[in-house]
């Protein structure tokens, strides 16, 4: 079995790097660095990232591909169940490891980006709700327990708190969401992950 | 184990219903009809949704709870295996199952919602891309094959389709586009969809 993973440093892919360091999963992945087009005009799309629109992450898992963050780390935890990062089928939690994977990407990158560019319009609530809705459901999600499924870090947290990691601005003022991303931006594998983006960078 | 759906009929519910019919799983759960409020002004709010947004739909197995139509797809396929409407994990398909399903909420419904609102903003065209880049995704996932994994009709058409066959305007001109939303509308579980939920309307 042979795992590639398609990635650059301080992007959608970290999260997936982070995956691998609390699954301990490092050895079995081979990382492909490849470039992006930056923000500040920096970097561009890389001739040898195969994904069809020159994003990251991506994942070859022998010849098949799977783009999408929650896919891949969906797809990663459920190869490897015993490493604890996620729910598999069968176990009792399935439903809301699912549920919060799909919600990220269904909603809350939406939601988010939509109050990034400062875009209203009836369509986007009847569709994605809104910033209020979202933190209701991730107010809700965490009243009673340390992380999303329960007494365990997973892949749903990782996934689900990665914006407010980034932007720090973004984090609902609200004490058990602001508690959970301080749980989640403490692990180990975070500050791995910035060793490992930074190592990346400076080699570049 | 009890299965309960929440529905409401002519909505994104209905995509369930016709993976019920698909899967011959109509005896195997409680369809619960609940209201929505729809675009002309009817109907409403249903106090007896326990979505926390009102939304549908909802699937309830056990006292588990599952939103979001593509966790709920993905969840009945793993729960029902044998049914071979998906890929089960370990199955070679499974990663290309995996990131259709999460590529049709990441990307085609913000992508659609876009496009309907006319709204455009250079932090959309980032974070998903536009409409163009869309078809050649699904052009080219098609170009080989009848259907999104090969040659089996499965839950990543049923949910990757469905825009096309609500707002057929919205169809991509493209020819294997089109012929493959053919072959998706004229399922007989598409029909059958249809008659079900003609009567719930009736019966209202
Ligand atoms: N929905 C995708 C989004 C991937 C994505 O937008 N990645 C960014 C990195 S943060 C990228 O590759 N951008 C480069 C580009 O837009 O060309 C996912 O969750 O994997
Ligand atoms: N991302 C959700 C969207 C669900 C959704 O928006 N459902 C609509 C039905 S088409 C609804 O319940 N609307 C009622 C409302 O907005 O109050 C999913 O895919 O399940």
């Amino acid at each position: 079995m042979t795992l590639k993973l398609y990635h650059a440093p301080h992007s959608r892919s970290s999260r997936i790097i982070s995956q691998l360091f609390e699954m301990d999963l490092m050895d079995a992945v081979d990382i492909i660095h490849v470039t992006i087009p930056r923000q500040d005009g920096s970097g561009g799309r890389d001739p040898n990232n195969p994904h069809p629109e020159g994003k990251v992450p991506l994942l070859v898992h022998d010849d098949i591909t799977i783009w999408e963050s929650g896919a891949i780390m969906q797809y990663l935890t459920d190869l490897f169940p015993d490493r604890g990062f996620g729910a598999a089928p069968g176990d009792a939690k399935r439903g809301l490891y699912l549920s919060w994977l799909y919600y990220y990407g269904d909603v809350m990158e939406p939601v988010i980006v939509h109050k990034y560019a400062e875009l209203t319009h009836p369509a986007l609530q009847t569709t994605f709700r809104g910033f209020e809705e979202m933190t209701e459901r991730l107010a809700n999600g965490l009243k009673d327990q340390p992380f999303l499924l329960g007494d365990s870090y997973t892949a749903a947290d990782l996934l689900v708190h990665s914006p407010f990691a980034w932007f720090a601005d973004f984090t609902p003022d609200v004490p058990v969401i602001k508690d959970w991303v301080a749980r989640c931006t403490s692990r180990d594998a975070a500050t791995k992950t910035m060793e490992f983006d930074a190592d990346l960078m400076a080699a570049a």
